[in-house]
Parts: C-alpha cells; structure tokens; sequence
C-alpha cells in the first residue's frame, strides 16, 4: 500500500511467465494489436499512436517531451509536486524554454493563473500538467487546465502516471495531446513499461519538426514504424514478457470497466479517511482535491514517521510510502491502487495503524 | 533460435513471476547488490558503475552514447552492420561529430584501418565498436581495437548486445570504458533490460561534461545515486520483476561458470555449421571471424527464403531470423544463444531444415 509499484495481480504475475516469444511472430503481432485497442479503452481515446513504451513511466514522460519540445519552444509547465519539476527538467533537457506556474505542494494548480499566464505569453506551444502528483496526493483539475490551453492553441502534456485506471481521465474528450502513464499504479501491472497516447495534432507536429528527435530509442517517428499499420518494422526488441503483463492487467480492468474500477477507488478512499479521522490523523490535501489511490496522511507531533513505516514493513508486511522533497518526514503516502484497493487491505492497514501509533 | 529474444529459460521465467515488492524494499535493495555483483562477473569488471538500464539495449547504447558524447565530440564508429548505423544514429542525436570506418556486411574491422583514422585525427574522443554483429553474424576483434583505441588516448565503447555470456569478453582486461549488453541474447533473460558497466575513466568524463546529459532518464549522473552505495534516492521506479528475473540469469551462468558457457557456445556452433554444411549450405562469415551464438546461413539460389521461415515456424514451432538490411533476403540467423544453445536444438533444427529444403 506504498506509492508503488503496487500489489500486482496474480493473473498478470501468470501472464508474465509465459513462454517469450518472438517480437515479430504473427502471435504477438496479435497481441500487440489486443494491447492497443485495450490501452485505447483505458485512456478513452481513438488515437492510433497509442502503445506501451518500452520503458518505466519516467521514460513515458521523456517521450512525450523529447518528440513534442524543440529547442528554442516555449512550454508551461503547471508544477505542483516532484513530477511536475521533472517535467521542468525534461523540457530544459530539450533546450525547450519552461515557464513555471508553482503552486504549494499540497495544492491545486490555480486556472486562473494559467489563463493569465498564457495571455502573457501568446509564443507558448504547449502546456504540461500532472493529473494525480503522486508526491503530494493532488488530484489536479486538467480538464479545466486543459480547455484553457486549447483555447490559447496550445499542445497539452498530462502526466497520468498514477491516474490511469484510478480516476476519471478522458483523454480526447479533454483535448490531450500527449498522456504517458504507468503500468506499476492503479493498472496493478508490473513496473518497467509506459502507456503513451498521442492526438493526430501532437502526431502532425512529431511529423514536422525540425531537428531529429534527440533520442533514438524514443522517437516516435521509429516507433510508429513497429507499432503501426501494416508491416512492422524492427526498432528495437520488444520487452515481451512484460506486454504479456500489461495485456493481462487491461483485460482485467476491461473485465470490472473502466466506470466500477473509478466508483472503487472512491468508495474504499472515503472509507479509509473516515478509518484515518477515526485514528485522530488528519490528511494533507483538502476534500476535493484529493486523489483517492494517493492518500497523503499527516504525521502527527512527536511521532518518528519511519519507524512506523519501518514497524509496518516488517511486523505487518505492509508497506507504506514517505514523503518526498518537500514533504519528507511530514507525510506517509498510502496507496490504493488497482487489485490492492480492496475492503480486505483498508481493514488491515487501519488495524495495523492502530496498533503500531498506540 | 532466432537473433534474439532467446528462448528464456523456465528458471527465470518463475523468477520473474515472483511477488513485486517496493524498489526501495530493503529486501530488493539486497537483490540489487547481488544483481551488481553478478554482472561484474558476467562483464569480468571490478567497476563500480555497473547496472542494468531499465529499458532494451537500444537505450543501454543510448546511456552510453548521451552520457559520454557531447556536443562537438568527435567519435569514431567501426560499423559493419546494423548496430554499427545505429550507433552512429546515436552520435548525431547527441550533437557529436562521427567519422565513420565502414566494412562489408559480413567483414571484420579492419585494425590497420582504425590505427591510420585515429592517426589523422588525434582529436577524437571515443572509438565505438560493436563485439557481436547481430545482423550479420561477425565477431570484430575488439581486444586489438580497443588497444588501439586507448593508445591513442580516446575512451572506447562496446556492443556487446549479444556477446555477454556467448563468446569472450573481458572488460577490464581489454580496456572498455562503457559497455552495454542484451539481457534476452545469450543470457537467455527476457527482453527489455541492458546491463551496463562504465570505467572509471568514463565515470570522469561524465563527471566533468559541460552540457547536462540530454536524457534525463538515462543520466548515470543520477542514476549512480539509486545504484550506487550507501542511501539509495529514488530516481525512477526500477521495473524489479524484470531485474528478478536478469537475477536468476546471471546465476544460471555463474552455476555453469563463464567459461563453460563459452565453450559450449563455440561446440555448438561447429556442430551446426558442419550439419550446415552437410546440406549443401554455406556461412557468410569465414571461419576465424564468426560468432559461435548468430549463424549468417546463405539462402540457396532459387529458394524462397520467406517461406523457409514462415514453414520452420508454423510446422515445426522453430524460429529463424530473416536477414536485416543489406542482407535482406539474402541470408538466414540461426541463434545459438543461452538456454537455446544445446544438443537438442541443433539436431532439431538440422533435422527441419532437412526437411523444408528438400
């Protein structure tokens, strides 16, 4: 119940083991194809340049820079947490020029700043965001960051690491450009491999650019070439075994739906706070910006915060997150995420809880 | 017994199946430091910076490239088939400048010619050189390149994609300051993982770089903070049932001794070409430069290469490699790698295409 990468369903565990096959057969071919239409299902989007990248989320979101940044582009990076400063690095990284909104860990970015800021800066390509800061629990309303945006004619770049799976994200319907999430969160898949999404406008301007892109392995003009239509082109060898495991987790979550997984996710958050409240702790994000897989809990007064994380691992095998930057020693992260989002795993870690805080 | 993934053995396969636990577990933390120690066996190193790259070995070639080439830097590339093009790839998208020692596909390297390039250009930084050319089944001689790379004071990069584990490779012994290597080749690991292993002298090169390296995800610069010793920071979220499983691999070859493995590769392959032979078949590769773990097989006059394969596959369950590039259509790989490499797969195979050629 820590961050993640999340507790991973025996089913894709399964999977996984199969026999590797290899990454031109016909059969896998096939199930590339089933893997796709899957993860179009998961992001609620028609796009057809939507695939795994072959790589932890982390390189999800590189590619969506290193393909959609230029040197000299100017982005509006909407930063509140960890993920949103590495966003700040990739573009830098690009020799793109970042425009920072810098809003407090713990909350929300503010609309109305990023409508101010864009009409300051009529030159900005595009806005990036993250949906579910894993860091600090922030749900951040990219539906609305995003509608601004289009209106300024920007390409938008959400982060959805955390939030694929877990919480309401309708990729074409909000207008995203570019999505990169994880396998390892509300997915319960095994780390090492990246949902991406790309729009036909982000797709239009991959095609146009006018330097290479700076990174072999992730651009996607390569990769179009064995993830596309028709015959595919060898780029680089497939990490099989693991799309095995991400088929597996998406038929699972196709299985419950996509609707009953995000009605999940909230029941048994609500449940678990009201149990956290009832423990006399108190949570770092207020109610409605709150992320329902990410519950950020407050450290109380006087309590060494890793000896109970500590306590928890190895008296109770529970495993809970710590704080990061800003927040480290202030905050333990508590996730609920895909398969370990469960009545059984709420009980457990608020028994666990109240046993080792007495 | 294609050019890779290998057949995996069913050890690592439940390796990999294994429970994931958290990339900062204690417990993972112990695996990591076992999984460091076993590829500085495997790579024959004392070095510290040696890991696997979370991702396939196209980005373990992109670690080595983008955290040792800066813009400016001139690199020699010793190509003679796809990887060598791919590196070369690599050089531009890092801003370096390559100057190019080109052979046939299906030729060495050429010694004298790598010993008059540096001489007319003392100014090179790095010589690249691929030890095992999938794509065409050579082994370069790169004990003699590298010697002569670093007499002439540049740094040296190494391929060895598919020579880990196959044929001998001595790092520290034969001077390499990066390499990167294949876990699904002759490791018979599932894909998408690329051990790497840096020098000292490569660690201070990218120590001192001028420019921050382009790929936030492969820099070692944070990276080594994760691998290194001491505290671990988190950087990305290690794919851990991946590294479960290059864990158990790297043990099989240990158990059996690197040695040993080497010499049933080299048994191997002479049974197979003489079997080869035995059906009116010839090698592309003369004898002294060829890899015992990729057999370049040159298709007959008047035989329909593509169905030779698609026969081998859906009648017989056995997988060949087409060949690549400029020897599209030309030639077959027939893989001896790892597990795949025994007794039992050569009679197989020998007895197919007995078979489907007559």
């Amino acid at each position: 119940m820590g961050p993640g990468p999340s507790d991973v369903s025996p089913r894709v565990l399964n999977a996984m083991a199969r026999s590797t096959i290899g990454h031109l057969d016909p059969a896998f071919v096939s199930l590339m194809d089933e893997t796709k239409a899957l993860l179009q299902y998961a992001f609620q989007t028609a796009n057809s340049l939507t695939l795994p990248v072959s790589a932890p989320g982390s390189a999800g979101m590189e590619a969506c820079f290193v393909n959609l940044v230029e040197p000299g582009d100017k982005v509006i990076i909407c930063s509140n947490g960890v993920f949103g400063k590495r966003m700040h690095e990739n573009v830098i990284r690009c020799g793109g020029e970042a425009i920072i909104i810098e809003s407090s860990w713990g909350e929300q970015t503010d609309a109305d700043e990023l409508e101010a800021t864009l009409k300051g800066h009529p030159e900005v390509k595009a806005v990036a965001m993250v949906h579910a800061e894993t860091s600090t629990g922030v749900r951040n309303d990219i539906e609305k960051l995003c509608h601004i945006a289009k209106q300024h004619n920007c390409l938008t770049i959400v982060d959805a690491v955390t939030s694929l799976g877990g919480i309401e994200l309708y990729v074409d319907e909000w207008q995203i450009d570019a999505v990169y999430a994880g396998s390892q969160k509300c997915l319960s898949c095994i780390p090492g491999i990246s949902p991406v999404s790309f729009s036909e406008h982000a797709v239009a301007a991959i095609r146009k650019r006018k330097y290479p892109v700076q990174s072999w392995f992730l651009d996607m003009n390569l990769i179009m070439g064995y993830w596309g239509e028709g015959k595919r082109a060898y780029h680089h060898t497939a990490p099989v075994n693991s799309i095995y495991a991400l088929h597996e987790s998406l038929l699972i979550l196709t299985e419950e739906g996509l609707e009953n997984a995000w009605t999940r996710h909230t029941r048994l958050h609500n449940k678990l706070v009201s149990g956290l409240e009832g423990l006399g702790l108190s949570m770092l994000v207020k109610a409605e910006a709150r992320l329902p897989q990410l519950n950020t809990v407050c450290v109380l007064d006087g309590v060494d915060e890793a000896k109970v994380r500590t306590t928890l691992l190895n008296e109770f095998n529970l495993e809970v997150g710590a704080g990061l930057g800003d927040l480290a020693g202030k905050v333990w992260r508590i996730g609920l995420m895909g398969h370990g989002c469960s009545d059984r795993n709420v009980d457990y870690c608020l028994a666990a809880l109240k046993t080792v805080l007495k």
